[in-house]
């Protein structure tokens, strides 16, 4: 199903234009522009991780082609929280035109700095917090507190002459947080009474009936887990999710176990986290991991990286026995997670590693050791009630997601025709509280691969399939130019195709002859030699072992 | 973890040994032999289906090696039931021997006949059900009705001089089963009684605490969904679930809708399934799909394949709009089965499409449209409750199942060193009630790959695995043979890598220059020298690029 692509009309004089360029019918990526008066306002700039019809891709950015000219344009980019789908694809934005401001809260963008550290960029940027209004440029913005499973988290309120906008960013409403710090209804309650025009509202969990449980339910299960664990207990988790770390390091505490943290991301962002105050550590509770190799087995816990069966990462190494730290029989390993769609085959193979090496593991399949950080159905259902938005653009999710949001909506009695099922690239304006489609533009894929940014094509992404399932076959003929005659070779070879190349031994002659009878018929062209060539072989590739590899013919004529 | 691999004495007088060729560490290929006096019985023989990190292969099998040489020996092949994993290997091993006797029951030898049919095999066999004895060689064999998510599975009991071993097949406890076919808990009692010494035991489900629900709960969901379906109804499930068609067909009747079957393995099974009275078709029901097109949308149920996305089956296809039944706003479209680990990215895929198309999508994480076929941990403490068995050897499972499964059989009070963790190709001797590990064979991964068996290997998947991330880079150079001298080239080519070659454009005076220094030292074999262009090629790509190709440098000698 092809998106049909045409261009919206020049912006009417005193509309708002909003248009995202990733995050819609995919999980990842989430980048939301808006235009107003000339000037262009950017909500998060994320990247997505590929999957596996994506072979080799390291990482995909949103597309910035539609705003690549007007960069001098942006007043600032706003960053609700410091997830890699949210702030991951900033650096790839600053290497174009540094000097844009980022806006966001403390933990989010002491997070995108260190990122941006690494890119060897140092960006301008504005620190805001809950409750602060700011102007940039004709949009005044007003942030919200938002509940998620990171602290800091911001929804942003978009004000222009043509209406309010509010976008939640990735948000839940756990009623005891662990920081205290809500998901804020009453300033919900407060824009709903002013009016909110148009409700940008997270889509991930709007399939999930009922309602997220609360993160302090799993506090006591890690507790009764280290309580009893005879030996060393490993927690895997998310680098990032701060107040899960935080409930290990306070049942690691109770049980007088000291803590390790391992894996490059987890030591940076628990320190910066730390330091920010995001993170309460207990006195003494931290030790370096090499010291923690002194201490009794069950005075340790190590907390650590992995937990989607990253091949990289320190809880994969473990399963492998290719990490220093190497489990064994008492030992309990806690994966407090998700299980990340499509990760599932490479979390059990760790699983199982471990378990094989005599670890009893626990995990979300097992015990209650995770809960999302989205609204479920329920909680958005509070959200359109509290706010009555006029018009709603369900963002971040599957289509199924947005659909799903997209009928909560209908459910509270907002109209059908104002629940509005974009992609990314649909252009919606605002005016006078009415919202409209119009226009859709091309968005692509846009792939780093090392330290490529936009080359790697789908057309590649092809091959690499085809090359990954099937192999290739290589055939190099050397030919004389004058008589077409075939002077070396045909020379075969295969990769990742059948070990033994004598398997070709059969099919050389047929080459000769196909050549020599191209030849015979006056074709001297080397290219179109080596398309006989790719004929010949593959026909008999296919008939004779029913494969289809890539095959790759060169002429040379000598 | 390599396993360590040595031989199993001399089978000593008197001594039942036993030892599964696939299945243990794995979902699939299931396959377990067992010799006493020189002769062989075969459970089973199924396929596994490939992981991600199994690019391009269609199938494994069972490694056949250990036995064959012995293929003389053996007395027939037992199969407990008609899926894949315990069938599908059987047209391999009649390919190598087509005179060994295949036993089993009534739909499980239709379903393995018609395999065999596709490819030429007419096979020996033995029909048999439940409550019949059958003497095979030295083997006298019981066997047992037991339940699961195709009519008419057994359980065998093995009975030789040097032990009675039970083996279940896959199996769960319905206790309403739609077709009254309970697994047979009194003929268990009785072999308890008679005293069980190895118990070999389905574990894909030992880590689900409590109990599998009903089949017989789907019934009334179906029902209420296509009830209140105001367009037409789609439903894809697994081509063999016989009882899960049944409730389809069943709902359908009820609300004067008609059914057509769609994919090929469906109208197979389905019309094995009923002309051997397993299905009953209601008076009428069943619709040719092409005449299904006549009818008023709400009269009409399609009943289809594809349930795992797999992307040439039906429901992918109705998905991409590549089917000549399209759905559209209205349909409804029902999932009625498990996400197999792997599967999950491929489904949502083909949920989101359908989606996109408007269709509304009922599957197993919005509604209770499946059941596991498997018996969960409170039905197996049932099982070794009642029989009591001396010794315990869970299979069917990756080791996670496998290891849970043993904790249940411990926590009934069999003692730890009587429950046997063993992989594919461990070797297990039975004599006076008394089961012992002997050896450890070299069990491989045989794959079939288009109609090859067996010639694609580990190191063909590493390079499809390169290939397929990464792509690869030719680089063809013809020098003088006495000089060593470039004559012509280098010439590459990249597949899978970047749109543009010439981004090579760099490295060509560099690899040139390599070659005159290489020459001028004297090196003229043009395998050394080809190791010179791959060094140079891809030291640049790596630092330039930050990528690692397959390369594959040709030097040609004119």
């Amino acid at each position: 199903m092809p998106t049909t692509v045409y261009d919206p009309p020049a912006l009417p004089e005193g509309t708002l234009r909003v248009f995202p360029l990733g995050g819609l019918g995919e999980v990842g990526r989430n980048m939301t522009v808006f235009e107003y008066a000339g000037k262009l306002l950017i909500i998060d700039c994320g990247v997505l991780f590929p999957e596996e019809h994506q072979p080799g891709v390291d990482l995909i950015l949103p597309d910035f082609e539609p705003i690549r000219h007007r960069l001098d344009d942006v007043v600032g980019v706003v960053l609700t929280h410091g997830h890699e789908d949210h702030i991951g694809a900033v650096p790839y934005l600053l290497k174009i035109k540094n000097d844009i401001p980022i806006v966001g809260s403390g933990l989010t963008l002491a997070l995108t700095e260190a990122k941006l550290k690494e890119h060897r960029v140092r960006p301008y940027s504005l620190t805001v917090r809950e409750g602060q209004i700011e102007q940039l440029g004709p949009f005044e913005l007003e942030f919200i507190a938002v509940n998620h499973s990171i602290p800091d988290a911001l929804a942003v309120a978009v004000r222009t002459p043509a209406g309010v906008v509010l976008a939640t960013g990735d948000f839940k409403m756990d009623q005891l947080p662990l920081d205290g710090r809500l998901t804020d209804l009453r300033a919900f309650s407060r824009l709903g009474e002013e009016g909110v025009d148009l409700f940008l509202v997270d889509s991930t969990n709007a399939d999930v009936p009922g309602f997220t449980p609360l993160e302090r339910e799993i506090g006591p299960v890690l507790e009764q887990v280290i309580a009893r664990a005879p030996r060393r207990v490993i927690v895997a988790s998310f680098s990032s999710h701060v107040h899960r770390v935080q409930q290990v390091l306070d049942a690691a505490h109770a049980h007088g176990r000291r803590v390790a943290l391992l894996g490059r991301s987890m030591v940076r962002n628990m320190g910066i986290a730390a330091d920010l105050g995001y993170l309460t550590v207990p006195e003494g509770v931290l030790i370096d991991y090499k010291k923690a190799r002194d201490l009794p087995d069950d005075r340790i816990v190590y907390m650590s990286t992995g937990s989607q069966g990253e091949p990289m990462a320190v809880l994969s190494r473990m399963a492998n026995l290719d990490h220093e730290i190497e489990p064994g029989p008492g030992d309990t390993v806690i994966l407090a997670s998700s299980q990340i769609p499509g990760n599932e085959n490479a979390i059990y193979r760790v699983i199982d590693g471990l378990t094989k090496l005599g670890a009893n593991v626990v995990h979300k399949g097992n015990a209650k050791v995770h809960v999302s950080g989205h609204a479920a159905a329920g909680e958005l259902l509070y959200c359109y009630n509290i706010l009555k938005p006029r018009n709603v653009l369900p963002v971040h999710g599957e289509y199924r997601h947005l659909m799903a949001n997209a009928r909560l909506a209908q459910d509270t009695g907002i109209p059908a025709e104002r629940t509005i099922l974009a992609e990314n690239g649909t252009v919606v304006d605002l005016k006078d509280g009415h919202a409209q489609v119009v226009g859709q533009l091309d968005i692509g894929f846009v792939y780093v691969d090392g330290s490529t940014v936009g080359e790697i094509t789908d057309a590649d992404l092809k091959d690499r399939r085809i090359l990954g399932e099937e192999g290739f076959i290589s055939v190099i003929v050397v030919v004389d130019a004058a008589t077409g005659k075939v002077v070396s070779g045909p020379e075969i070879h295969a990769r990742g195709f059948a070990e033994d190349d004598k398997v070709f031994d059969g099919v050389k002659p047929k080459i000769a002859a196909a050549l020599a009878e191209a030849a015979q018929s006056g074709v001297r062209d080397s290219h179109a030699l080596s398309q006989v060539v790719r004929r010949t072989i593959g026909r008999w590739v296919n008939q004779s072992l029913r494969r289809r590899p890539m095959i790759v013919p060169l002429v040379i004529e000598a």
